[in-house]
């Protein structure tokens, strides 16, 4: 497979899959069996989706036929398992828009710029796109992207500055002790802030954290962000309330939030396609939505007798594919192979077939 | 799991599974999360069905997350994956008879006599019970358990006998070297019979077998077997003709007959359940047939959009088992759990759940 970084024209292919987490993977399998050639697009930087994210570590008991894996072990599996078939990876963006065409095709793109022609979509973004959880102050938002982040894109940027850092997993304390060490980024000054004196961190992290908070070279305040203050139209400093009930100031130029990441339908629910609680409604016959052309696998559809299960989108892949297929060879039927007796499948693979006894 | 042998009494039961192939044994699986108990039936001697039977050691590239694995492989994944639930397995028999009960449940009979009484039963029966495939001779058939057999129950019964039998593969080699040989259970004379010069068996086999026919211990006959021979209502000859077109007459006092296994519906086709071109229509949302109780999931169920995949039959066993649950807990709502946080469901599986980070 490949990874993409960078737009490059408009890419004319025959299916795009919204999502790389388990489903998405296995839909390219999917679509490669019947040779249609995928891009696949997440929000996330690395494919996997939640498992990969939420519990690469835990085991899963009740994917058929493995008695158990980890969320990555199955990531992992799943990868090498579509490596036949070459799909094209663009990653840490949001399909952001899907506008069908004249000709029938639809026009794909997403919030960095990348730009699809496909005949098919398949949308396998579980319970959304993953975001950045926001710090819900009223009025807090419109400094974003000029003093307040949810990523760091150029940590020159926050060189001699002020610091602000809201969080209390790896990230928070990443960034914090980052730019609280000597260094060509060393911040003005790093106070870190979190609603209790207890991370979801590693213990490594966390101790070094305490030693420089000992040694004055960062602050950590336990507290919520209740308000805020500014001047001349500049954010100057957070409200800090503590347990004990004494609320502080703390001036920044900058402010660094990491609360986790949240799903997000996002702009999925502009696409015009029937949602019935969040949900994508679709059939059971090719996971079709109410727009020919565009199916939804995996958690994000709803059906009668719906179970949100990893095995259950796999079913969906299948059947999506057969159902695309229409869409891509319009000429032709496609017909089920089976992967242990057709030669020609065998070809697709890139396996040798067995030689006949 | 535990492999029953014998009829003991009437068997009460929740689930009454037919057909022990991939997809049966994952239905134990679905139903042992939700934790109802299982009991299931199959007409060959081991679990596993079709890849088992028909191709364990040949690759499967379509289970999803499982690049490749054999036949055997898939089914001893499925066998570890079940064992926590303890399923009990009545092999080596087909249900004969599934009767409505006035109380709701379902009286249910093999063809070894075991009986059972349960609350609901699941049809992942494949292409139907594999049977002995029969000798097409018109005729011939009634004389099948006197002195035509497809299988060899008591090897003392054909000692001493003229013994002709027919087919190409290592169960028809076996049993002619086995009567050919010296021992308790010598024939009087052995004569295999097979359409061509060429078997689908071990070599070794076939070298023993034209060994012994070089010492004129046993002899091989090429040809079709075009008709009989009889006398006094006993069989008494075979008519075998050859590629030379010249027919040849084998005396015998007994014939076996080793053509392979060949899948039959069978008496599924009497239980009143909606069948379309031999395949058990269901809903999709639960699988379940037009008999409230009764389930069918794998190749043998039919749907819009039906694909015959391991992986659709996955799927269907999930949503089937959930279907299943208002029949054996009336009383309450059986919710998803997942096998990653579920601690309930951890202590269902026999598995320590990881601790809290």
């Amino acid at each position: 497979m490949t990874f993409a970084n960078t737009p490059d024209g408009t890419i004319e292919t025959d299916a795009v899959i919204v999502g790389a987490g388990p489903v998405g993977l296995f839909q390219v399998f999917e679509l490669g069996l019947l040779e249609i050639k995928a891009h696949v697009v997440d929000s996330l930087a690395c494919p996997g989706g939640q498992p990969a994210e939420l519990y690469p570590d835990k085991p899963i008991y009740d994917i058929p036929a493995i008695p158990v894996c980890t969320g990555q072990e199955l990531v992992d599996r799943l990868l090498a398992q579509i490596k036949p078939f070459g799909a094209t990876f663009h990653l840490g963006q949001e399909v952001s828009r899907v506008q069908p065409q004249e000709d029938g095709r639809f026009f794909v793109a997403t919030s960095k710029g990348t730009r699809f022609l496909t005949k098919t979509v398949f949308i396998a973004a579980g319970v959304g796109a993953f975001m950045p959880r926001k710090l819900l102050v009223e009025g807090l938002d419109r400094f974003e992207d000029t003093q307040l982040f949810y990523r760091v894109m150029n940590p020159a940027g926050f060189a001699g500055k002020h610091l602000a850092v809201i969080g209390g997993g790896d990230s928070a304390l990443d960034w914090a002790l980052n730019f609280a060490a000597d260094g060509p980024h060393r911040a003005a000054s790093v106070t870190l802030i979190h609603r209790r004196d207890g991370f979801q961190a590693t213990p490594a992290n966390v101790a070094k954290m305490r030693e420089r908070c000992e040694r004055h070279e960062m602050q950590f305040i336990v507290g919520q962000t209740t308000g805020f203050e500014e001047a001349d139209g500049r954010l100057t400093g957070l409200k800090v309330t503590g347990p004990d009930d004494v609320t502080r100031r703390v001036p920044l130029d900058a402010l660094l939030v990491f609360l986790g990441l949240s799903p997000k339908l996002g702009p999925i629910a502009d696409w015009g396609l029937d949602i019935e609680r969040k949900q994508l409604v679709v059939d059971t016959e090719k996971f079709s939505t109410n727009v020919p052309g565009i199916f939804a696998v995996g958690d994000i559809n709803t059906y009668p007798g719906k179970k949100k299960l990893i095995l259950s989108g796999f079913h969906e892949c299948a059947l999506a594919a057969f159902g695309a297929a229409p869409f891509v060879f319009p000429d032709r039927k496609v017909v089920l192979q089976y992967t242990t007796s057709s030669t020609h499948l065998h070809q697709v693979l890139g396996v040798q077939s067995p030689t006949r006894d």
